[in-house]
């Protein structure tokens, strides 16, 4: 007879291939698909999610667990045999509380906000997309009441994805970066005030890539386990450790394919790294979406925006640049990262105030599950907060409101992976620093393996066995704050004695 | 309650949804998959190939067709509900004929014949490979057993995969090609003999693909439905009726992007032709392989042979040679089509003795599974038949018995597709004649609606519903046979009055 581990394996195997398909599907559509397919593809799509989900509620999942749980696996003995059926045990129970109806339901509904919102937004009228999301709101407190929860109905949409999260500590942690982010953006402000925009090579699209493809690899992306394609909006397809492909757009200037190659590399370094003991399990993923937005912020801000690493950026790409000379310099590459200007546009905004849009987006939604705040009342608050946060209100709900579709595919709370994932990316540098690891003087000398040999041991090797709330204190010694990434800021906004930014 | 068909359809939907996918992973793995992944891709495909057998086999789909049968539906009446019914019924019963542990068995051993056959054709030593082959042979004449038949095995190989083609009958149409290809080929290479190889453009990949895509639109491809990607060897992808992709290779010289290009949308016009109440049936597909690859044939040969088709090209190819003017005329984009060098390699030679290659294959198969050759003979067999008829033994194994790896991942029996391919789009050329369709006029014209519009009628429209045997008279008025396609050689390699070669 098999032990119970080997049969629990075999069970998650399948369960785990509807889920790598699921991504392929989805990864296919955003980069290949033909447009004439749209309906086949989301059929099949849906298809391979409902295998899953099926495997993941079944009783026998269920007992497959609890016969492992009774062979007593011990972390220190056998740590992939705990991490697997701890892992199978937290998503077993929370599908329980999650009524397949209303996930279903939910899908439903924002088949159809979603065209409704880009017509709204095209025509700028908030009054066209309020009904869909009051219907989405709706959505989201038939979750939470399913799940349950103590306080705040956002205990629940948060806790349901990422054990540990509550709302009253994040919205603590949102709070606090308003006031040092506002002071800090005033000073970054002032330095770059009257520069002029740095001028960057109009690369073709084989050559931008190709210089991707080796700037990339340096840090240590495998292209035996990945690949490279092109989709309106860039994204990572974590389907199976061995098969992480990322996508940037090619319509874009030269600096925003780099900062998007270094962020989405961030994302699939994490699924590249996972331990191989784990692959074939529900354990081998990043933890989505907090920690694994963690990642792709160390990479592409505490990393990516030191002048050292425009140093070493300038160095690849030199070889690339051949009838384009143009007037990129390391240190003009360096200052397009940092110098980017304040927008009341969330993607478009710089290192500092993107936080705040999140912040905006959580007293919003916060609000709207409370009932303190009605549907036809949002554009109000946020062209209020927009002033207050970004120096200036959208010119209309088109750059205000309207400008994000995530309500219509995402629940309500999983905006905050932004802000939570600078905060543990700050925290991650600075426990790495503590161990030795000097971040600037390796990414001038294109020397990651010490940053990246410290992420996999301490990040990216356990996936999903560690929640969040579990990993942050494991690795770092200290439970999820802001104080490093304030630290952070600081250094790089505000540097006391030298002029050189960071 | 529902009627039996739309039961019958919901059923069907999901099987052919496990299909499509099966087939868009292996589409995926050919054009994009990192190899890293391929292990995992496999597990995929192979969960996918068995979710759908599992369901064609069930008890279900019996009692689900046995439903509708009882129902009564009526070809006149209800032409996509009998069609739906018919073609579910015969993939059932066949299912029950071929044991799963044969087909298991056979996949098992192909993934080890297949590199068994790449490092002995690298190392030139058929006896490398010839225990797998003995193996191989041994799972063929399992399978037949099976299937059973009333002569020869390979009636059951045949006729599992198309019904109603047989031994005898399939052996005496391949056997009345030999002596009149070879009086053509030898006039053929009479009259280009000495005559130097054209030249053509070294068009780059993205100019190359952007004629492509034009000239396959005008000839009728949807690019709505479709989608074009580089692979080691051109394949089409029926990913459903709306996902029909296909590929090219991207370095090899311009006539065989061009030829290859029409020969798979030759494939492809046909999946995207099927008729929208066929859609998520398992009538819902070109039938495999012997009518689908006469309509590759159709496009590729028949049509795209013809001078005038090469006037056509060429006038869609003028714009896209840009500093490429080279020496390319219409005259010299046809002879290079029709003058290509008799070859020792199938992949390689002529477009009149590539139905010799087939011979070939089929004398040594049947040979083999008949018990009348012993696979260590195969190469002296093989080397005297290429002497008789490409006048020349191949110098190495390498270019000789071992050229093809078909035999680790098909069965026997299939390469003949080629040839009835061949045969059947002759045959539909003289009945679309016989309709007041002027194929030369309308390729000259770049008009190509009367050839599409009566072959989707004919042809794509019912999909599978009907079986090749059942297919060629409805459409042609007469069985399979010879005569239309030597016809249509004689017009073009051996015309009686003028020097025009078509």
């Amino acid at each position: 007879m098999a032990p119970p581990i080997a049969d629990l394996r075999e069970y998650l195997a399948e369960t785990e291939d509807y889920r790598r398909i699921f991504d392929h599907l989805r990864y296919d559509q955003q980069t290949v698909l033909p447009d004439g397919a749209t309906a086949d593809r989301a059929r099949q799509i849906g298809l391979m999610e409902r295998r899953m989900r099926d495997r993941i509620a079944d009783p026998r999942l269920d007992q497959l667990v609890a016969a492992v749980e009774r062979h007593g696996p011990d972390p220190d003995d056998d740590f992939a045999a705990w991490a697997v059926a701890r892992t199978a045990r937290r998503d077993h129970d929370a599908a329980r509380t999650r009524p397949v109806e209303v996930l279903s339901d939910f899908q439903v509904v924002a088949a159809e906000a979603f065209p409704a919102w880009r017509d709204a937004r095209a025509a700028g009228r908030w009054a066209d997309f309020a009904p869909w999301l009051r219907r989405l709101v709706d959505l989201n407190l038939r979750l939470a009441d399913a799940v349950g929860y103590p306080d705040h109905p956002m205990d629940a949409l948060l806790s349901a994805y990422e054990p540990g999260l509550s709302y009253a500590a994040t919205d603590a942690l949102l709070a606090g970066l308003r006031e040092p982010v506002l002071r800090l953006n005033a000073l970054r402000q002032q330095r770059y005030a009257g520069r002029p925009r740095v001028g960057f090579p109009d690369l073709d699209r084989q050559t931008a890539f190709a210089f991707v493809r080796d700037l990339t690899e340096r840090i240590g992306y495998d292209w035996n386990r990945g690949g490279l394609a092109v989709s309106p909006h860039p994204f990572t397809s974590p389907s199976g450790a061995n098969d992480v492909r990322f996508t940037l757009r090619d319509d874009v200037p030269f600096d925003e394919i780099l900062t998007s190659a270094v962020h989405e590399i961030g994302h699939a370094l994490y699924e590249q790294g996972i331990a191989p003991e784990l692959w074939g399990t529900s354990a081998a993923r990043g933890v989505m979406p907090w920690l694994h937005e963690s990642q792709a912020k160390f990479w592409e801000n505490i990393v990516g925006r030191t002048p050292e690493f425009a140093r070493f950026a300038h160095g690849v790409l030199a070889p690339y640049l051949g009838d384009h000379p143009g007037e990129v310099t390391p240190e003009s590459l360096h200052e397009a990262l940092v110098a980017r200007p304040t927008s009341v546009i969330r993607i478009a905004t710089d290192e500092l105030t993107f936080n705040l849009h999140i912040l905006l987006r959580w007293e919003i939604e916060t609000s709207l599950l409370s009932g303190t705040l009605d549907v036809d009342d949002v554009p109000e608050l946020w062209n209020a907060r927009s002033a207050e946060y970004f120096g200036a209100a959208p010119a209309s709900d088109r750059d205000g409101a309207l400008q994000d579709p995530h309500w219509c595919h995402r629940w309500m709370g999983l905006f905050t992976s932004y802000v939570i994932g600078n905060l543990v990316s700050a925290q991650l540098a600075a426990a790495m620093r503590r161990d030795g690891v000097d971040l600037e003087a390796g990414a001038e000398a294109g020397d990651f393996a010490p940053m990246l040999g410290w992420l996999r041991r301490h990040v990216h090797a356990p996936g999903r066995t560690f929640t969040l709330a579990e990993l942050v204190p494991r690795a770092t010694g200290a439970d999820l704050g802001t104080e490093a990434y304030l630290s952070h800021l600081e250094r790089r906004y505000a540097p006391d004695t030298e002029g050189e930014t960071r």
